[in-house]
C-alpha cells in the first residue's frame, strides 16, 4: 500500500488573534502527507524553488515520507501565501499569493509515485490534476479537492476532473457552488451522479458529511479549547482520512471503515489547528490519536430511548 | 411532570425560495409547545389579540396543550413577524415586526402553570423572563432562550437571568457574542461559571452542543433533501429537549438522558424545517419520531479502531 499526492509545497505567512509566523513550511502536499504519514507510506509530488532548504525535506522525511518527487526548480521561488483570521477564526483572508515555480509545474511523477494504490489530488489548478490523475491509473481510490477559485475560472475542467475519481472532498460551500444546488443533500448526490463514488462535504469546526450509495454519515468536530491557526485543516483532513483507508487496503472499502476514516480526518485535523502550520502535527504521537478518536466516539455518542 | 413555557405567540408571513405564506401561526411559545406537546403536558402563556381566533386556540389545543395562560388582549393585535430567507436558508431577513399585545405584556400565571416542574423561557425581554421565573420558584428545571437583540440592548438584565437558570440555550454565535470569547468551549464555560449547569449551543443545520460539568456532546442535523423553512426550527429543538427532560422527571438528569434529549430536540427541529411553520409537526406521530431518533443514531455511529 501507498499513497501520492500532488498539491502545494508551500511557505505559509499567517496571522491570528494568537500570534503571527512567518514562511511556515505548508502547502496542501505537505499537510496532507504529515497526516497521512501516521497510515501508511506517502509520497509527495510538487515543485520547490531554491529557497526550500535541507531542513524542510528533513521535516517531511522525518515522518517517512517521500520526497524523490518534489522537483526543485533552479532560479525559482517556491509558492507562498500570506493570510489572516479574524477573531472568529471561520473567517480568513488572503493578503497575498505568489505563484512562483507553480506557474510552470508540469507534474513528472516517478514510477514509485504512479504505482500508488491511493491518489489525492490537493487543491491545484484542475487541468494538472487530471494530467496527474493519468499518469496513476492503476490508483484504486483517487480523490480530489478543489476550491472556489477553481470553481469560478475553470468550471468545466474541474468537471471533468471531478468525472474522473473515485472521491471528492470539498468545503460544504463548495459542493453547493459547484453544484449550483443550495441544499448539501441534493448537491452531493449530483456529484456522485457525475461519477464519484464517495463524497465529503468537509465544514471546518462544524466536522464533516459522508454520502455513499448508502447513505450518509456526519460528525461534528472536536470541541477544542486552544484553537490558533486553522491553515491546513482540510488538507489535515483527508490526510487522515485516506491515509486509513490505504492502511486498510481494500478497493472498496467497507461503510464501517469509509466511517472510521472520517473519525481519522476529524481527529488529523483537531491536532493540526491547535498550533500554528505544522507545529502540532510533527510532534504528534500515534497514542495521541487513538486517544483522541475514543474522546470524538464518547463526544458522539448517545443510547437508544429508555 | 409538567412544562410551561412563556414566550411569543405571533402571526408569522415568510418567503423562502420554497414558497410563502401569509400571518401562519407561529412565535417561539408555540413553536414550543407543539414540540414539547410530544413527550409531556404544556402550560404555554402569553398575550394575544382580538385577531387570534379559536381555529388557533384549537391548533393547541389538539396537541392537547393548555391553552389557559394564552390572554386575549380586547382591541389588542396579536404580535407578528415577516422574513424572508436567502437561497441559503441559514440567512435570515427580518422586513417587519409589530410588538401588537406583547409592547405592554405582563405574565399572569395561573396555579397550574406555576406548579410545572419544567420550565422554559422563550426569547423575550430578559426582565420579563425574570418575572415569570420568580412566579415559577419550585421548577426543577428552568432554562432560556434570546437573542442578539437583548444582548445588544440589555445586557445586565439577561445576564442576570442567565444566573437564575438551570440552562441556557442560544445560538453558537450568540454563547459567544454573550460571553465576549470567541472560543465556544471556554464560552460555554463562561456562562456555566455564573450559575448554569447545562448549556446548549444551537447551530443550525450543523445540530447542536451540550455543555455541562462532566464535559460535551455534540451532534450534527439531520442531513434533508427537503427544507422549506427552518422558522421556529431552535424553538422545536428546545420543545423536543425539555419536554423529553420533563418525561424522565428526574432533578437532576443523568448524562445518559441530556444526551438523548437532545437528539429528540435534534428529531424535533428537522421535521419542523421540513415544511412552513407548524405544517409539519401538527400531523407528526410518536412513531415517525422515534423512527428518525434511531435514523439520527445511525448516520452518527462509527466504530472502534479495527
Amino acid at each position: 500500500m501507498s499513497l501520492t499526492v500532488v498539491g502545494s509545497i508551500a511557505f505559509d505567512s499567517v496571522s491570528t488573534p494568537f500570534g503571527e509566523r512567518e514562511r511556515m513550511l505548508g502547502g496542501s502536499a505537505v499537510h496532507f502527507a504529515l497526516s497521512a504519514s501516521f497510515f501508511t507510506d506517502v509520497h509527495v509530488v510538487g515543485p520547490v524553488g531554491d529557497d526550500f532548504g535541507e531542513e524542510h525535506f528533513e521535516l517531511l522525511s522525518s515522518r517517512g515520507v517521500d520526497v524523490a518527487d518534489i522537483e526543485r526548480v533552479a532560479g525559482g521561488r517556491t509558492f507562498s501565501w500570506r493570510g489572516h483570521y479574524e477573531a472568529d477564526l471561520n473567517v480568513a483572508h488572503t493578503d497575498d499569493t505568489q505563484l512562483g515555480v507553480f506557474a510552470d509545474f508540469e507534474p513528472k511523477l516517478s514510477e514509485a509515485s504512479t504505482r500508488a494504490d491511493v491518489l489525492f489530488l490537493g487543491n491545484i489548478q484542475p487541468e494538472l490534476q487530471r494530467r496527474v490523475r493519468a499518469q496513476c491509473a492503476t490508483a484504486r481510490l483517487a480523490a480530489l479537492d478543489s476550491m472556489n477559485l477553481w470553481i469560478e475560472t475553470t468550471r468545466d475542467s474541474l468537471l471533468a476532473a471531478v468525472g474522473e475519481v473515485d472521491c471528492v472532498m470539498l468545503n460544504d460551500a463548495e459542493v453547493r457552488m459547484l453544484t449550483k444546488e443550495p441544499n448539501l443533500a441534493r448537491a452531493a448526490r449530483a456529484l456522485m451522479e457525475m461519477g464519484p463514488r464517495i463524497v465529503v462535504a468537509k465544514r471546518g469546526e462544524y466536522g464533516a458529511v459522508l454520502f455513499t450509495a448508502n447513505g450518509f454519515f456526519a460528525l461534528p468536530g472536536l470541541l477544542l479549547e486552544d484553537v490558533r491557526d486553522p491553515t491546513g485543516a482540510g488538507d489535515s483532513f483527508a490526510g487522515g482520512f485516506l491515509g486509513y483507508l490505504d492502511m486498510q487496503g481494500t478497493e472498496h472499502p467497507s461503510e464501517a471503515a469509509l466511517r472510521r476514516a472520517v473519525a481519522y480526518g476529524t481527529v488529523l485535523a483537531s491536532f493540526n489547528v491547535e498550533e500554528f502550520g505544522t507545529e502540532r502535527v510533527v510532534r504528534l504521537t500515534e497514542s495521541e490519536i487513538g486517544e483522541r478518536y475514543e474522546q470524538l466516539r464518547a463526544m458522539t455518542h448517545f443510547e437508544q430511548p429508555g
